[in-house]
């Protein structure tokens, strides 16, 4: 059966996130939805990464088995007809039986956006996390070095993530400040869950000053969750892009 | 009666514009039962600009009289934690009482975004209008030209405007490019109803290339609204600044 994979953007601010369950609305079955008004027939729709509750997407990467034989070009436009509007397709194309949108992922990014200035901002509320205090860039730059390579990631691990091993491999790290505003770019092969908002939480410490530079060495050492600051706030999360093999033809695959 | 001024941002999306009305929430409203609440007295908040339905704004400048006696951080909190989620103050402060946020407004500045790309927009969908075709920024910075300085914008008013006269001085408007995204600034003395939106619509045309560069120039001789393009939608515009003499000592005034 052909597989096709796609890109989706999505605003999480209205989802209780990707992955479809008892109860809430998912990114997940209103994709599902409307893949199936455009396919007519059932379909299962398999995600990249399980963005949770808030947190938003700008290149989200799924894939889907199907007999029903459409051009890229209709499944694009029937799909983007058929989503509410806080969710769309970007692309959409034929890939070998091979691709898993999450297995075969090489790494993924995802970006944290702090809103960092004295009143509180209308027109972001939805994407930012507002914080009055100053921060300390070069500070939160040299601390998140200490996390960088393959490591035991168990001390920002939320107490019901269900991944096997605590074992992930951080490829990069960028703190940048642009006028009222920081952001955090996080690469790694995979991500446990509330992990990129735990290490953001433990950044934002060091940037105030209520933690040193070197706290973010000794809480990846001591692998306690119980010792690490507070989880940050989910709506400053997007999962930005997702690589895979050059092999597999996609559109703005980086490696 | 000491005055105060104040500079607001606000997500247009939820409310029927800037001005109480009969029926529909208004920004000039929340902000009033804000300021009351702050002031424990009836106050009479006055805009510089009278943004319409679903129109944003970044920097909404306004003043009130008041006897109440506050410092501008206990005002600024105080108003800011009785504001909903979708307005904010940015600053407040004492001003001479011969400071009036329309009356005295130098120039105001708006700013519409278009986002240019093939798959409708989700998370910037408050914020933008979505064009798919491709628009040629060289012949829509041409086209503008032809709308600087003082002239009669009878062709670009809405049938309801109530000035007195159309002459309105267009001091600077600037098209500019970034991927996916093109951005007008149209500076002038003041606005008629829809102006900004109507000379939009105008340029969009001549970008798409249905209507040539020197339609612009036709358009604005002819006064007759019309024969002018479709009004751009509200969602893609924002007042972005208002400028005042430096005598009033406002935060960001640039005359």
């Amino acid at each position: 059966m052909p597989r096709l994979a796609l890109a989706c953007e999505y605003d999480g601010t209205d989802f209780v996130g990707w992955q479809a369950q008892a109860s809430g609305r998912t990114v997940q079955a209103v994709l599902s939805d409307a893949i199936e008004a455009v396919a007519a027939e059932s379909v299962s729709v398999h995600g990249a990464g399980r963005t949770d509750t808030g947190v938003h997407a700008e290149n989200q990467i799924a894939h889907f088995d199907t007999e029903a034989s459409r051009t890229s070009r209709q499944w694009l436009l029937g799909i983007n007809s058929n989503l509410p509007a806080d969710v769309s397709l970007r692309w959409i194309q034929t890939v070998p039986a091979n691709f898993d949108a999450r297995r075969s992922a090489l790494w993924r990014e995802y970006r944290y956006t702090i809103s960092n200035q004295a009143t509180r901002p209308a027109r972001e509320r939805r994407f930012v996390w507002w914080l009055r205090d100053h921060l300390d860039c070069g500070a939160m730059t040299a601390a998140a070095s200490a996390w960088l390579g393959e490591r035991d990631f168990s001390a920002f691990r939320a107490a019901h993530c269900q991944s096997t091993t605590p074992m992930r491999r951080m490829l990069r790290i960028q703190v940048s400040e642009a006028p009222s505003r920081i952001e955090m770019r996080f690469r790694a092969n995979a991500f446990l869950y509330h992990m990129v908002r735990n290490l953001v939480g433990a950044l934002v410490a060091i940037g105030r000053g209520d933690a040193p530079v070197g706290w973010a060495r000794e809480l990846i050492a001591g692998r306690d969750r119980r010792k690490g600051a507070a989880t940050a706030p989910a709506q400053g999360l997007a999962l930005s892009s997702i690589a895979y093999a050059k092999e597999f033809g996609l559109p703005g695959a980086e490696a």
